[in-house]
């Protein structure tokens, strides 16, 4: 796939939980992403995809998910069996290591920290799209973790609110090979607008 | 899994894209889902479950994809690469048979046709959550068309809007088996508040 | 107030129920908004802005209420008092002359007409955001009918959702004196981005 | 107005921005909303309603406004003259007690304390509704600062949202009396469904 032209007035990366629960050794769920995180190099394509946006001076926006309280569904209706596990193993734990950002993608001055989301999508009750516009932006490239919850949830939200969506293949993980090959093979293609190597993507931002 | 319980007053069907592009034979779509769909004997059980909804009084939502123009995206800056391949083939194209309802499921008296949705989602620009909030529901069980597309973007949505998500596992279809599998076994487990069959759905309205 | 800078790939009009119930002599709401509307000369204003919009070859937006049904609400749990009201007169019925377009205001090739809404907001429960983001527009510029209704509300919207929004206080009107000077004084300068009269707009569309 | 009937489970007060720097001697904002407070005994009816609120075991929703950091609009494209206006002065400066909630309506065990908006509404770019979703709510009554800013944006949205609003014409205050008539007697009775005194209200929770 050709990649698009991004320009810089239009374009952000989106750094989608950038946990040391993800991506650090110890972290709640490196172990289950590890395997697949090690066979495409995501902790290093991820640092080069940020440098290289750094250095074609995009904006970058942290798309965090929420930081575990004990209690956060006490009194919620119908939280998903998905957000009780979550809840029980307190993963990205408020005010804990594991809820901290992992020590390569700590935010730089100009970065925007968007709100936490509650679910799988950086947009759903959150400011991420207002910020979006309030910096002209009409273009995301989506990276961090995982490729086929926070990040296939992000996109397909961005897609829907009128974004160009760019997916990174090697700059993101799972939990299965198989989750993986879902978000890139068979559910990508019906809503991004380009799904990309680290590689490609680096080319086009430095062309 | 154990099925829910669903009370009449707060659970609603919405029934996604029952055109014949999708479930009539001849229709433009019909061929990529068949296999799956007689696999899992979609037809059969999509007539079940609405009949059984119908038997329970449950409120039931017509979610409807965009009914394909010629020009919908001439003037459009970046519909997706599977928008575009959509509007080349006219799928649910407007005042065309293909854009019709399934002969054996037409809206009955008291059934909501919420507004078409542009992409996967049929809560994303459209009038679903506010038609939901204004008939009481809170627990949207989803059956129709396809499965890690319109069915999965519509859950996903619903799910970070608030409500209770059922997915019902051989009450929609897709174009391959792997995107069915990816659809309930590797997403749906992600969002969703329960992954039941036809049976288990029937069985659970009718106690 | 000095006028912004409206730029053709990032500005729209949005022309806000022009229905001949509101513009038309003998439209069922006519009576009411007439006094304020003669008053500021709302028909000839629109005419110029319209006009002045075309010649500047900005994008335009209908932005369409809801066309009554005689039993919209029947099934809603809490329509408010409001809706009622227009529900019981069928104000902008569909398929009547009320609910068409004002002889002056019909939609020229390259016009987008958006969903219509139910309520005040042309954005809630619509596709008009994703049809501005579609076409790249960052600012909004709001004229039609009511100034502290359906102008206010989608205007607010706009600005909530990142939009720059432009009010024209005598390219719209109302059904009292201090509506308009609600809508103008009041409240839009706690949200609006710029607050022009139609001769301002159009000097600026011009320069 | 007759008042409605509000059932514990589905009804949900929303408390906005009761902040010190708008209820209390000396707050930024005080001033110039002081007036219009002790002619309707804002403050008063404020602890009145909250504490038959508790009483009645209705589930209560902190609806704050965002606090003021100085860097916030430095890099936005269109902040509107209000925000900036607002921004200039610190109004709600975080880590101030400006900010600060006032001394009489500090959050107790069990409360929700939404996300902070950035604009009027306490929906747009927040977890409100989803927190409300949650919860089952299903009407809200809007209480706080002020009565046509937050308090109208908030209940536009919630209307256009689907819930059933209350306004509480005493338990709220504006800059000026004219904007307390707009609030209440114009725009008001455009979307809310019920508008009651303090009086009326706390009646019908005890009815």
């Amino acid at each position: 796939m050709s990649a698009p032209r991004y320009s810089r007035d239009h374009t952000a990366l989106l750094l989608v939980d950038p946990y040391n629960d993800f991506l650090s050794e110890g972290g709640k769920l490196n172990a289950r992403a590890k395997p697949v995180a090690d066979a495409v190099n995501t902790l290093a394509n991820l640092r080069a995809v940020v440098s290289a946006v750094r250095a074609a001076q995009l904006q970058i926006f942290y798309v965090p998910h929420h930081r575990a309280r004990p209690d956060d569904f006490a009194a919620w209706k119908h939280p998903s069996p998905y957000q009780l596990g979550a809840s029980r193993a307190q993963v990205f734990a408020v005010d804990s290591w594991g809820g901290e950002w992992h020590p390569n993608f700590q935010p730089q001055a100009g970065d925007v920290v968007v709100q936490e989301h509650w679910g799988g999508s950086g947009f759903a009750n959150t400011d991420l799209d207002l910020q979006l516009k309030q910096h002209g932006i009409q273009q995301v490239i989506l990276v961090g973790m995982l490729a086929n919850t926070c990040i296939e949830s992000t996109g397909k939200y961005g897609a829907e609110l009128g974004y160009h969506v760019t997916l990174v293949r090697d700059a993101t993980a799972a939990f299965s090979p198989e989750a993986m090959h879902a978000a890139h093979e068979i559910n990508g293609p019906t809503y991004a607008h380009a799904i990309l190597s680290s590689a490609e993507l680096i080319a086009a931002l430095q062309g």
